[in-house]
């Protein structure tokens, strides 16, 4: 069975920050699935990328669509919840439970904004880190993530070597590229000039009923970097909305409602603030900062890693994932790297799982 | 020698359009290089893109950056001046002399905005048609253009097959696929949204000074979809503006700097409504349009056809290129197809001359 359980942790000791600060006290919202054996071995960690949340499996009574995972984690699913116990945590940073910038910024009851701190992904996992050993959990089965997810895995496995047996990466790189950065710019950018974001000062709740456009503008260049010039053409080829005139100046083809409908209906259940910080998170990931080389961050690694890429990402190509690869092999440590054959893009990771899920089960046997 | 000149066209009959609108009158700037000889043979027509106008080549006195082709043209290259004539125009709809959206809407001395036609890349070629008709051009030994310019050398080579009897077309499709118009959308999207652009209300010569921050978001976009994920990597790879903190939340990658300083310099001589308008015609570019099939559509040309497209091109894939020179194929009509082996992107046919150069010399024999 799924079991589905949410929960919130909150921690009153400091969690020391990369960038020197700290967060004091803060809180992890997380969710679990299936049950935690007595020697506690069979635990499996998913980390969840941008947008994400706990939320990987399952439906809540009155939701409509399942968790981001479902059609991976699920009784007698790839990730078998009658035989593993499941563990997701919203980020710190995100706007789904965990400590953000809109959360009080103690003592105070006033959100931090911008007083909160810039994280890093290695943060991220700290506040993970803790969290786990809290639950009495020192060591996982595997750890599994996508795209920010898999940055996330990767780090996991580089800073806290004895805790996964295994990691599963995919759709994700060891430093986010140029190409990506730029694609966030433009996110970050609309954001900060949209007169509605008041300069971060918004009240809470202010977006859930007509969005922010700013923001909607934002995704609709992720919506791009996440698909492909092929997947596009499929999905939308270069239909006309109807009732829409070819000639009126606003006339829109499916692409463009496609983009308008699903950019600011996500601006209305996803805060800006924790936008902006995450995607900062994301643009300064560099696993070999502070190290010689990408194999010299990656030589005390022991887990058994698994790198899967798309071959029509343009966020995160394949060859990012292929030098990872070859920083393991350097090392003589055990690395798998599948490349997986699809037109998709990014969201291949979310979207192709029968693409992919034969390796998901390799890995984790 | 470049014998470089400038010029305006006032035409009082109406200018028919494919929406069944009129434009009327209307004026086309145009700029002239070389000399036109006796027979009138020696004409070469230049079309440009999006953000182009019809100063390709040379340098005004006080201008620091001399015309978007001046590697290309000019006595002793490619196109050379002491042996042709080549004749560029501002395409109608576009801010550089030519009518546009912020012109007068003769009889009112009110400028049009909003009650502006949508234009095709038919009428624009239309109005150009024209002027040379009124120059007494009626041939040309050749015409050329990239991007939105190699769409219009098409559409030119199909309404007027007997004008050119050489066409070349560089990073171009036969039809806007959705990818591009998801692109087009960010723009569209974030000039709209943008409280300076007063829905188009805006006075003119508003953004001179400071900019327009909507159009500069859509220009970021704009930006991205000419590049490539190497060709931004290789330029930027993951610099950090100095004196920019990395625990700054706005902290600035090389690449960062790059779009917001390119993209708001760009708002200060773009027009918005007119930026808006050549989308549109760029969306609703689709060649085939009211034929059974391209092949269909390109049966009449009596052109020597040339495609150049670009590897990397993410905009307009080589791929649609290689699908105009397989209808030509089909319809036994000359056609060469050349894929230039470059990992820039789409602005390849703006940057790299020199992998492309020998092509054009060839195909001008």
């Amino acid at each position: 069975m799924l079991n589905l359980q949410t929960h919130k942790a909150r921690f009153t000791n400091p969690l020391y920050l990369e960038s020197g600060r700290i967060l004091e006290p803060y809180e992890i919202a997380y969710e679990t699935y299936g049950t935690l054996n007595d020697d506690k071995s069979n635990v499996i960690v998913v980390f969840h990328a941008l947008t994400g949340s706990h939320h990987v499996a399952g439906t809540y009574e009155g939701e409509s669509k399942a968790g981001w995972w479902d059609g991976l984690i699920g009784a007698g699913k790839t990730i078998d919840t009658n035989r593993f116990f499941v563990i997701c945590t919203n980020v710190i940073g995100s706007c789904f439970g965990s400590t953000s910038p809109m959360s009080d910024n103690y003592p105070s009851t006033e959100p931090f904004r911008y007083k909160f701190p810039v994280l890093t992904i290695a943060d991220m996992v700290k506040a993970q880190y803790i969290l786990f050993s809290s639950l009495g959990i020192h060591h996982a089965f595997a750890a599994i993530g996508g795209s920010m997810g898999g940055m996330q895995a990767l780090q996991f496995a580089q800073r806290y070597p004895n805790f996964a047996a295994r990691t599963i990466v995919l759709a994700a790189t060891h430093a986010t590229s140029a190409y990506a950065i730029a694609f966030n710019k433009i996110s970050q950018e609309a954001i900060l000039k949209d007169p509605a974001f008041k300069n971060g000062y918004y009240e809470k709740g202010a977006f859930a009923q007509n969005g922010l456009s700013g923001m909607a503008i934002g995704r609709m260049a992720g919506h791009i970097s996440f698909l492909s010039h092929s997947s596009m053409s499929k999905k939308f080829g270069r239909d006309y909305v109807q009732n829409d005139g070819l000639y009126e100046l606003f006339g829109r083809f499916e692409v463009e409602r496609y983009l308008e409908y699903n950019s600011y209906n996500f601006t209305r259940w996803f805060d800006p603030l924790s936008y902006l910080y995450i995607i900062k998170a994301i643009n300064i990931f560099d696993l070999g900062r502070g190290y010689d080389s990408l194999a010299d961050a990656l030589k005390h690694l022991k887990t058994k890693l698994t790198l899967i890429s798309f071959k029509a990402d343009l966020l995160f190509l394949p060859q990012e994932s292929l030098e990872i690869h070859q920083a393991m092999q350097a090392n003589n440590l055990p690395s798998t790297y599948i490349e997986i054959d699809s037109n998709y893009g990014h969201d291949a990771f979310l979207v192709e799982l029968e693409l992919f899920k034969e390796h998901i089960t390799k890995a984790l046997q």
